[in-house]
């Protein structure tokens, strides 16, 4: 490793442009970059220690990302860091602050008073429960209903908030006046983490089956963030990790005998490996991802 | 290291008579051992390798155990393993929940129905906002006034409740229903974590500027299933965490002075410092200190 | 969640069996397993939580396992540990210790003199640079050659040790002295983990492109301990991360052409990606696994 | 918060002076600033999004900067990153690997040729066995004993290195052939970590009892490189991590008895502590703080 020359930090002039700028969601969220450190270039050059390489060409550092991310190789995406400022529903901050591989400083409400803003829902925005997924919401509720819930919302976060202000009124401490506030109570925070983290946490946020409101945040930090930061990695990353199919050592097998026309041998597979012809979520899964794959299942 | 005999595992008899009976706090809260590895004797094997050495008598372990606390050797604690269920306020589990190092199950209201049942206060349970500290609370409200405000939070509960029923009711999904349950309502957890991670939670949460509700969690944790499942460890953390006073080097130095009667040169210091005779916090605690150790400061 | 019934620890009775029986590797080195936490039946038990659900059948477990580990829930794995005492070559040590989810203590050459120990290669047991993988190793060494290499790695072996005796003779601090030991040298500790960690620790170490050493060691802690331990995870584990395919977004594309026998299409795919006809890794890796699905490359 | 401004990173200018500039240490050792992330400023930032506060002036970020480090506030602390590349002898680096809250890439000897470089001692250098600490050292070797080992030393560097290359030249892989260098080998690596975690790595090996070698790495980040990037950070560190006594519960106590001359209550305290006449090392540590407050024992 050459160490002759004079250092200057990495830059990321794309994402220098929106430093500090609030990026909207929800009805009074954000998000914003407050500092970084590093970017693609970064992350190629911790890979290169591993070789004793120096820089190479830039050409050649978009094939050694799209490598590392291929394979899992995620220690070099750990040398960039990422420190947002959020604005956020407690009860969407609930989630996130699961991904336990990060730094937080929250706005405290034992020390000042909380934050007079609630998330409030559109009469449209009313989701309905799905049906096939017991985690999920498919589908909007009838305008009518939506008008009725939308006005009861707005009837509950003022007998909240009405609640909190007469006991810090009565002189109550605010750490136990705050209990009753309201999961939709919006909070703040400093966020940081590092890229293979927060690519895992996008992963995860952005996925379909996440709740709505934190996919909306994640989605903001990808496509307008992480994009701009670092573009070799956020290009890698949505090609290997967000679309794509993963097969299980059996579903390959079947596939294979599928492929070749050998129908009879993949049912055997099938057979013996307990997916009965009744309901399986196994195989249920197994015939989406042979749909994606241009393939017939053979028992269908 | 000898590897001859036949292992069984460590086992803590005084912890196993309370496997799985729920240690109730607040009004509908509890705490309950469901699995441990490990007890004092583990930590004692562990510091134990370092030496290549082998088991010793148990009156040794005391000695070895004290001296690993007091000199921050805190790898050996993490070899003994504590999880718990819980149940407990959501407001309370915000706070729970920054303990990083820690792993969790959490019951989801996007799955099922929250539960049904919100953090009540009682009349004499209101606390009044402290006047010094300001993240804390000090002395209890007037009973008219606690009737008052428990009658009010009733309601409050009740509407969140009802708001919550309806949307269910007109088929919201669970997961944007929830979202103005009070920050009161119980949850439940599987909340594993290892003994040294385990120390540092009670140490922060049991601290008198702890909050009230959190610090009933944690004195449980700590004198009914610490104290039971490792003795020695438990003894050792009250007298070397939980107690004592800790002086900074500047202190050290002063307190020298003040002992042999060099008042003058201890006000020097005290000067160069930059402890005005004004509001000076350093100062102030200082001076809890030497109250503390029997001492009198040269300024009072 | 029920909490009324006594609880008794959860126990795996075949992994009890061989508690603390050292499992042989290398020459000289082991793995046992001296205590645990958890089993199959915890890692449900922690994602039934999530449900607000009590115990199912047994044949339901299998299911909700292979579940959670196709789908990445990784949380209710954490909920299992296990704790081993290793010994094991410094070289290949250095690897182990990478994986920061762990806790360990190791035997101490600061505070002991060192084990008399390192680790030694048989005449037939030298591996030849592999030609095509920079990393890795093929194929076996003459055996004239591999005898003259294993009788100067014990002259080697013999010079590091002396040396090391004489320092200490000469009243040398054992951290000063041990500086010289060779690579190969053996080390002991504990090693305790969490089965998503220990997993992960497995998916890298027992791969193909693992060095055969640390290959050797994740290949008997998984087959010959989590086996016992938490047959079904284990079994999952094998069908989700140890075999199988992973397709990126756009192999996903590909595959389904080709499927369709739209050839021309899936080249014209290639073409954009800049997977031109020259050498090219991403290509290359994509030709391997149509090969494994039983699908022919359109430009074969 | 406010959040209309425009944002610029923060800078450390006097780190900027040195970043890449190589600091040297042992015979071919060196740590460099590649990158970091925040400054003094970041710290107090992210302490005051708790009280919902903008910035103050500098004169205050002082007293809040001590102020949290007194009180063990350590998360604002993680807001700061600093990545280093390091070169140090492996022996050193098996120290400096165990801080685990940590980021690293390092050169990899199954890829390239080993470093051509062990850590060479000098015949004054070499340190002898510390008769008290069973861990530590304590004055030189006699000169023609230490001309004799460093004689030695290279002896068995060319010996182990000759090995080395006879085995590349046969052929043998990489990952094999080094399997008997000697542990004074040199590696390289990048190293990335928090600012509060670093100041632990910090406390532990910068200490008088941390071996010689990691300690001056420790010095030189310490001053070198923290006293530059975070001066206000630096100086509380130094003056309650670094100097200091921590005082237990029952050593509190026995202080004030001393301090108000009631000698035989502070007696009766340690016998009933079981602190026999004899060889006690809780005993003999509270004599050392005693000296150090300037106070007497009442037993000596």
């Amino acid at each position: 490793m050459s160490k002759a020359e004079k250092l200057l930090r990495t830059r990321a002039p794309a994402l220098d442009e929106i430093l500090g700028v609030p990026l909207k969601t929800l009805d009074d969220g954000f998000v914003r970059v407050v500092d970084y450190m590093g970017s693609d270039e970064s992350v190629v050059q911790a890979a290169r220690v591993s070789y004793g390489e120096g820089t190479k060409k830039v050409s050649e550092d978009r094939g050694l990302i799209r490598y590392l991310l291929r394979h899992q190789h995620t220690t070099p995406f750990e040398m960039c860091e990422l420190k947002l400022h959020v604005r956020v529903p407690m009860d969407c901050w609930r989630q996130w602050i699961r991904h336990r591989m990060s730094s937080v400083n929250e706005y405290s409400t034992r020390y000042s008073v909380a934050i007079d803003a609630a998330q409030k829902t559109a009469p449209d925005a009313w989701r309905m429960q799905s049906a096939d997924n017991k985690q999920g919401s498919s589908g909007a509720l009838v305008p009518a209903e939506g008008e009725r819930l939308t006005r009861r919302e707005a009837e509950v976060h003022k007998a909240c908030r009405d609640a909190y202000a007469e006991r810090l009124e009565a002189g109550v401490a605010r750490e136990q006046a705050r209990k009753d506030l309201p999961l939709s109570t919006y909070t703040e925070a400093y966020w940081k983490t590092d890229l293979h983290n927060l690519l895992r946490f996008l992963q995860l946020r952005m996925a379909p089956n996440a709740q709505q409101e934190i996919r909306g945040y994640a989605t903001l930090i990808g496509h307008e963030i992480v994009r701009r930061w670092c573009p070799l990695t956020w290009e890698a990353f949505l090609d290997y990790r967000m679309g794509g199919v993963a097969l299980s050592r059996l579903e390959t097998e079947m596939v294979a005998r599928i492929a070749r026309g050998e129908l009879a041998a993949a049912e055997a597979l099938a057979q013996r490996a307990g997916w009965a012809k009744g309901k399986n979520r196994e195989r249920a899964e197994f015939d989406e991802k042979l749909k994606t794959l241009g393939l017939k299942a053979p028992w269908s």
